[in-house]
């Protein structure tokens, strides 16, 4: 196999490394950026230029001490992340140079790509016509049209099953996940109501994305918002926040409602505290499910493809909060937690 | 219809309605003992003389000011509760004097029974060749093959279908429910690990209803022995406690494990104190369901008739706790929460 290449590349990249554990907010001297050598790829590898780092709140489990989906990231080690990179040489009859491909890269500029690890069974190729086709929004690839969007279908389809008529509530909703899930939901029948902070958000939820509701809860009567924007009560709740948003929707499900629980945001700087009331889950009957988009990866495929269509005919509106510079990752990944950006938080690397 | 009497009965019985709420512990005059005059059946009706009232944690949810599975019991109502209660006069073809029934009669010591409300569709009758088998220990007709047996049948079969091979883990495990859990469970090839309080109680659980290993809550190292009792994890988690004994089994969860929620008793007393830890629930995607075995009034007959087998052929061990008199209810009521009873707890009304 010969290594095919269309563009020539520096000997030496750059990459973030865990240097110690954030003790609440991610601050500066947590995180170490090196050079490194840009790896050649071995046969049946490509190496790839990442464009767009994807900034996700697991990642602050990843980096704590707690045992979360998997062991603690070890001290040293470069933080795991997805990211839309371009192909720039080739040892594999699967890549060629120019091909874009999404995986789990991480905080680097430069990585090698293979189907021999577990990792790398992960990384999908993006569609040849969607690479071409400029119109079509990149960094959707990273957000609605990719893992989060990704994420929206299983929570609502595998985990909940949510159907047409229902009412389901997103909390976190003008995050990457929450807009997808509001989408999704009303493509599917269902009556979406958004929780998330601030008037502006909750105008654009509606306004832009076509909520039928969004509640605020920085309001005081947020509660009662969430109860006048829910007369019918709730048959789903993806939740992405946790604690007392997530208590909120739980008082208003419905007998035997599901609960898709994808991620308890508000405790992650908080060193675990992930505690909420466990009586409605009783008295109500509810089944809650965690999940993770990865265990449903055999289905990746197809759902990309619904996802990229819908992006394409307009009925799913992709926004992303983009930061310029591989450098900025460490500062801009606190936006994750403090609310300030919309849609999915990206760092674009490379052009 | 002409109503068949065996025997006669007083003009008055006495009945226990709540007064005012408790606050954490029942005490004296939160509950009012009363005269009421023995109803006539009406046509379709069968006037029944308790025998035995049940007594279940539940009960402490509905006398609160807590919307739990019904609205908070009115003041001056009469407590409701399940009972074993014999017919005494009938204006009804299903129902002869004589029979043993089963059913929500209440905290009283005369009621009428019948199929017009919705109440009393819940009402089952006993087989006659139980009721006529002084071998077959009665009482059990309202712990192990009544509704605590069909509790622990739907949360093992219906809500986590508990498979052959799997390890079960039950709270309250020398209590109503959880010793048939355990012994059921031991009857579909699981597992079983109870979690108790005193050591006499985990001898109880092992040597006597076959449990695999009994962990006291008491002692100072418990999570570390639930750990050795659980070498395979924890695939099911039957949950009758909540709080720290729920977090306790949820970290030893497997991945994809299953909790059926059944109670949450150690907040019963503390005013709606059910929080704990979410994040097993997402980081091991976890199926965590509430239930309530009324849901399942279906399949009761079936459920009950395979548990009087059980208990007849000597594979389900009954156990109760017997109060004698009715003016000993609300007294013997705070047992449920302070340990000092084993498997049911029953006030003994009538012989």
């Amino acid at each position: 196999m010969t290594i095919t290449t269309r563009t020539s590349q520096p000997a030496v990249g750059r990459e973030w490394r865990l240097r110690r554990r954030p003790q609440e907010q991610v601050r500066d001297g947590d995180f170490e950026m090196v050079d490194a050598p840009v790896p050649q790829p071995q046969p049946g590898q490509a190496l790839v230029q990442t464009l767009y780092v994807s900034l996700d709140p697991a990642s602050r489990i990843w980096i704590s001490e707690r045992e979360g989906y998997r062991p603690p990231l070890p001290l040293g080690e470069i933080l795991p992340a997805s990211a839309l990179s371009r192909v720039v040489a080739s040892a594999s009859d699967e890549w060629q140079p120019g091909d874009l491909v999404y995986g789990p890269t991480g905080w680097r500029e430069w990585a090698c790509i293979g189907r021999d690890t577990k990792l790398n069974r992960a990384v999908m190729s993006i569609p040849a016509q969607i690479a071409r086709d400029t119109s079509f929004p990149l960094p959707s690839l990273l957000g609605v049209a990719g893992s989060s969007g990704i994420t929206a279908m299983v929570g609502l389809d595998q985990v909940a099953a949510a159907q047409s008529g229902e009412t389901v509530v997103v909390s976190a909703a003008s995050g990457a996940v929450g807009m997808a899930v509001g989408q999704i939901a009303r493509l599917r029948g269902c009556r979406a109501v958004g929780i998330t902070s601030g008037a502006d958000k909750c105008r654009w939820l509606v306004d832009t994305l076509g909520f039928d509701a969004a509640i605020d809860r920085n309001l005081p009567d947020w509660r009662e918002q969430l109860a006048d924007a829910t007369p019918d009560g709730v048959d789903v709740n993806f939740e992405n926040v946790g604690g007392a948003v997530m208590e909120a929707t739980l008082a208003r499900m419905n007998q035997n409602g599901r609960v898709a629980l994808c991620g308890l945001i508000s405790g992650y700087n908080q060193g675990g505290a992930m505690a909420a009331d466990y009586s409605p889950i009783l008295m109500k009957r509810l089944n809650v499910r965690g999940f993770i988009a990865s265990d449903y990866i055999k289905l990746w495929p197809e759902m990309q493809t619904q996802l990229i269509d819908w992006v394409r005919d307009g009925k799913l509106f992709h926004q992303a909060t983009v930061v310029e510079g591989f450098e900025q990752i460490p500062a801009t990944f606190n936006r994750l937690f403090d609310g300030d950006k919309l849609g999915k938080l990206l760092v674009r690397v490379a052009a």
